[in-house]
């Protein structure tokens, strides 16, 4: 399946809800499938980008990050549905963010972008809809910030999505994720390089290098690195050496082109609105702000993720199932990925979302 | 129970395997108990201290790390055993390391100190043990590092420790561990202020604090977290912010005092000789090297260890028990405090260790 990179330029502005202003707000997205479907939106992890399906070209050797779960016949079926996976505002990808040029300056607005909460890129996301044409969702799904993201539009506009898939997902964002952004926050603004975030955006500053390599430690889990980068060489004289050069590989291997075009100010966007996320979000307790999901909720949890371990989708669950037995469904998969296994277990996703459909 | 801090000022010149030599070696250690008893060997965590029980004098509020097991008639009893809590060479607290003076030069050795590999530590503490006329060990035990010191000493001088304890172990240094310590290395070696490792002194690096903010989410867990920093604060409308704030302060808190005196040198001494650990040293294959260990060695492993996850533990008791069925007992202990649970779960620990003893 091709895959295309659209864009869309909002009729109108977008007002974030700290503050500023967003003058001429466009959203990055792909579209894949049957044009006349009804529509199912796809979001991402926070710092991934919305390739979630297809391949720009023949030539590319790696598809969307959820490929196992979109095109023709799979669980989200290309056949069936309009397939729209947006770009988050805040991010470097093609959506307004700190990149973005700011039409006040007619530079980028690096740190002077608006701070946006997780109800901002909801309400963003719904904005683009409306002005589309948007009427309804038949699904919408996402891993990680994605979420978040379709928990909380679920929450604030009830009934505009029929149904929703949440993966690696919370009804708050966690004491672990919450401390790994203070940490990714820290070491960005203490980069001798950042300059107040007016750094030079053509070479990635060394934080972004560090933050990459204590993620891939971080969002997965030891158990997956055994398996993959020390299980795979067999037992012998040299095989310590060879065990630890593959795992110190593992950390910064193809990282400078990983690097390539991001944004360290959209990871301080990303993460402030992440850490924003609470299904309380305006209502009068949190349980109540959950309460106001009423669609089917499929929620699918990574065993070994320790940024989204599995209680937090319990916890989703418990909710709205006390108030109506059955709305949720909880789906934990045994992975050695960790946190990442949401863009690595997407035959198990796929098979998940399919036997819930 | 008050703590002596003492040193031993070896003899002879220590010779690392990897070439140099330490012409004045010295071991600082804590002794408790009775003097006339048989000898018990505490070794320590990596980036710890020897202090493992007492207080310095009254006034101290924080007992030693393990205080919960040495004392009079705990599960090593201060009453029946002398015991020697000995600071690991290489490192910062008192024992040969990069901060000692270098007798060539009259100054620190601060990068030109020896490579030390795992080995080295376990003969360096042989070598104490021989010249002040100890005989035997009826107990040697430690945590984290001082686990892998313990069980290739035991590996080493078959039949020298009566028994052991090891906690928060493994058999050879894990995936998950080498990598985090290649994250540690590389952002120490980047710091702006490192200069090769001639650096000064007096003042803590920034890569020390970035290390140890991040150690306070690796070495811990996520349920730890949310139990202590998130679960603590009632629900309510600001509770969200609150627990932000706290998580946020657990990262920083008292990290400047706990970087006091704390050196970049060692910390990479030490990391490469833990990283170079292996119970196959010098043996034909990592099974033979196991089977060196003749006496009973009681492993404990802590449930949500990211680091030595419980089956490195396993793997160990496995050979032992498949050669020489009963010699190694497992206890894994239910915990949400991660690895550093081999610190904070002295209770269990100790509970352990006195029922098997």
């Amino acid at each position: 399946m091709l895959a295309q990179k659209k864009d869309y330029f909002f009729k109108n502005p977008f007002y974030p809800e700290k503050g500023g202003i967003i003058q001429k707000p466009v959203i990055a997205y792909e579209e894949y499938g049957n044009p006349k479907g009804e529509t199912v939106l796809i979001t991402h992890g926070g710092l991934q980008n919305q390739h979630a399906a297809g391949k720009y070209s023949e030539k590319e050797v790696l598809a969307g990050t959820w490929d196992d779960l979109i095109g023709d016949r799979k669980a989200i079926d290309t056949l069936k549905y309009r397939v729209i996976a947006v770009n988050s505002p805040g991010s470097m990808f093609g959506s307004s963010g700190p990149l973005s040029i700011n039409p006040d300056t007619g530079k980028n607005y690096g740190p002077d972008f608006p701070t946006l909460t997780m109800a901002d890129m909801a309400r963003f996301f719904k904005q683009f809809l409306d002005e589309t044409g948007v009427q309804k969702l038949s699904l919408m799904a996402g891993p990680s910030m994605g979420s978040l993201q379709t928990l909380l539009f679920a929450a604030l506009y009830p009934g505009f999505a029929e149904k929703i898939m949440a993966v690696a997902t919370s009804g708050r964002m966690t004491p672990g994720g919450i401390a790994f952004h203070r940490f990714m926050k820290e070491i960005i603004q203490n980069d001798p390089e950042f300059n107040n975030g007016w750094y030079q955006t053509d070479k990635p500053l060394y934080s972004l290098k560090v933050i990459h390599e204590i993620a891939r430690i971080y969002y997965t889990h030891e158990t997956g690195i055994k398996k993959y980068f020390w299980d795979t060489v067999p037992e012998g004289q040299n095989a310590q050496f060879e065990r630890m050069d593959k795992i110190r590989n593992y950390l910064v291997s193809g990282i400078d082109e990983y690097l390539t075009g991001r944004d360290p100010n959209s990871y301080i966007r990303l993460t402030d609105a992440i850490d924003s996320y609470s299904l309380g979000y305006h209502a009068e307790s949190y349980e109540k702000g959950v309460e106001r999901i009423q669609c089917p909720v499929l929620l699918v949890n990574i065993s070994s993720d320790s940024e989204f371990p599995p209680y937090w989708a319990y916890e989703v669950a418990d909710i709205l199932n006390k108030k109506n037995p059955g709305q949720a469904v909880v789906r934990i998969i045994e992975s050695d990925w960790g946190h990442i296994g949401c863009i690595k277990e997407t035959k198990k996703i796929a098979e998940h979302l399919k036997n819930w459909m």
